[in-house]
């Protein structure tokens, strides 16, 4: 089966290429590398000895898109492509909205153009806003609070819409939690531009000594330890989700929603005490003002994929630390 | 000063651009015609004895617009171009989407680029979903019942986080009831394609016998005869509207959501007696099943616009029915 990935040099796209070509899919990615690297896609083909083909173009260009429909026999997308980053949707929602929304309908125009009415779409928790309770289920009122989480809530609507306009489609929507962690190789996994957006590329890089000390933002949360807890799951877990979801939506027709998390909170101070146990480093930090808008705690209940996509998290915290670090050992710069 | 109006020659602008020519404003038009003609725009021309520059582009073509922005010193943006049918938004929701969403996002993009910071922005009341009570006031709950509200509401969101990345911006949000009616001249009115979606140009049409009777969407709403009640205003005054909206935001920065609305409401029925008075014509009607998602009362708090705009419409039902029922015996088969 041949399966379209965009944004497939990213962070998740990379991972979930390597479970694709390992289950014996052929792939076809499409990336502008906007915010990833050429040579992630190298490792991946090293990683699994096996080609994957590969357009360097930008989705919203559409007659780039319709090439890469026309040469190829596309069955279902995998759709990565997109920017992610909070605080920069507040500072530039123009370009946001355009990338994340924009890139979606034109790919969605091109999929209806060639009948391929089968999607894979990279969502996220963002999308349950400020939760009343956890664990978090998929029925949950949704909201955003910045322009990046309107784009993922505003993508969902328009799948939902797509579909009831045309129940040919088969979506996907899958929610992740907080990915962490690395390929086991050592090879793939988090590289950030600059000061890393998320928690654990910045303990790797404290670890490292490229950076002096963490900030935790807030210590006086309801939780056992007063600092935010979330859903971090391993990035090979999250990928195997999707390997998954693909089954499930060649299978069947219809559009449904997933959670991908693995139903465990773990607090900042716990993951740094997991990490420090895991390489024996010693991660110095500082208590900072609680970010607007953070809540205290965020986890899946994961119920759902487990049920009907026969999918759960395996690795533990430990798992993630280990792979994490040793991704940036062996990556000092990133790729 | 030079304004630029997208969707000019549509119903809606081109009796803004008769307000704004007279008022003594440059008018610049864009419009690709997909669901106006240039007739209207002549006519606009016709009934000011002004002239008016128009462009015939899509808002999606960014050099078009790019070449429009330099051609010209164009101080603010009144944004009409869409589709608007929520029947056919079910349908095609991806063009929909791209259409309205993606031309926005264009527009606001190439007047970032020239500067222009200035925007009055066309929206509905069909954003307050099922309101649970009337009038309806601005501060109500948002929400959508089809692709085509989304549309509108996800705008309203992208214009609040553009004003929020950049307070230099300026824009007002209106959002109109039901405007019906025609310029008094009897040369500019509303010219639906195929079968009308709104009821007064449904009635006119039965007036004139080109269509043997009006169906009513249900008789037992509780309203005063049963049938649903809505904000009806005329076109006339929604286009004053959009000027008081002008000259606030020019001399202003912020963003600001205005309901157009009369803060009265009438029945279909009631609408009905009143266009048989006013034309001495006389309806033959059917009373059919309610449509899903129609709620009986809809009318407008039209109290901010008062307050903070210095406006209010002028026009009463009569007047609303004798000038649409002009223009459709001056135009029977349209432009």
């Amino acid at each position: 089966m041949e399966v379209l990935v965009t944004g497939g040099a990213g962070y998740i796209g990379s991972h979930v290429c390597v479970e694709l070509l390992n289950s014996g899919c052929e792939v076809i990615v499409v990336d502008n590398f906007a915010n990833s690297k050429p040579e992630a896609l190298k490792r991946v083909q090293e990683i699994t000895g096996k080609y994957l083909k590969f357009y360097e173009a930008d989705i919203l260009d559409k007659l780039a898109l319709e090439k890469i429909f026309s040469e190829n026999n596309i069955e279902a997308v995998i759709h990565f492509a997109g920017f992610k980053a909070v605080g920069e949707s507040i500072k530039i929602p123009i370009l946001y909205y355009n990338n994340n929304i924009t890139g979606t309908l034109v790919l969605c125009e091109v999929m209806k153009m060639y009948n391929v009415k089968k999607l894979v779409f990279s969502s996220s928790a963002t999308v349950y806003g400020m939760p009343k309770r956890v664990p978090i289920s998929e029925h949950f009122p949704l909201s955003a609070t910045n322009p990046y989480g309107r784009t993922k809530l505003m993508i969902e609507e328009i799948l939902q819409d797509i579909y009831a306009s045309d129940k040919q489609w088969s979506v996907a929507i899958l929610r992740y939690f907080n990915p962490i962690g690395a390929h086991e190789s050592g090879r793939i996994g988090e590289d950030p531009r600059g000061i890393p957006n998320n928690l654990m590329p910045f303990i790797t890089q404290v670890a490292m000594g490229k950076r002096e000390k963490l900030s935790i933002f807030g210590s006086n949360y309801a939780t056992h330890d007063g600092t935010g807890v979330r859903d971090y799951i391993h990035v090979v877990d999250i990928a195997k989700g999707h390997l998954k979801a693909l089954e499930k939506i060649m299978k069947t027709r219809g559009i449904e929603t997933y959670n991908l998390g693995t139903g465990v909170g773990y607090s900042v101070l716990d993951l740094v005490k997991n990490f420090e146990k895991a390489t024996n480093k010693k991660i110095p930090y500082v208590i900072s003002e609680p970010r607007l808008g953070d809540i205290a705690e965020c986890y899946a209940n994961p119920i759902k994929a487990k049920t009907i996509l026969n999918w759960s998290a395996e690795k533990n915290i430990q798992d993630m630390c280990i792979d994490a670090w040793r991704f940036q050992v062996n990556n000092p710069e990133g790729y």
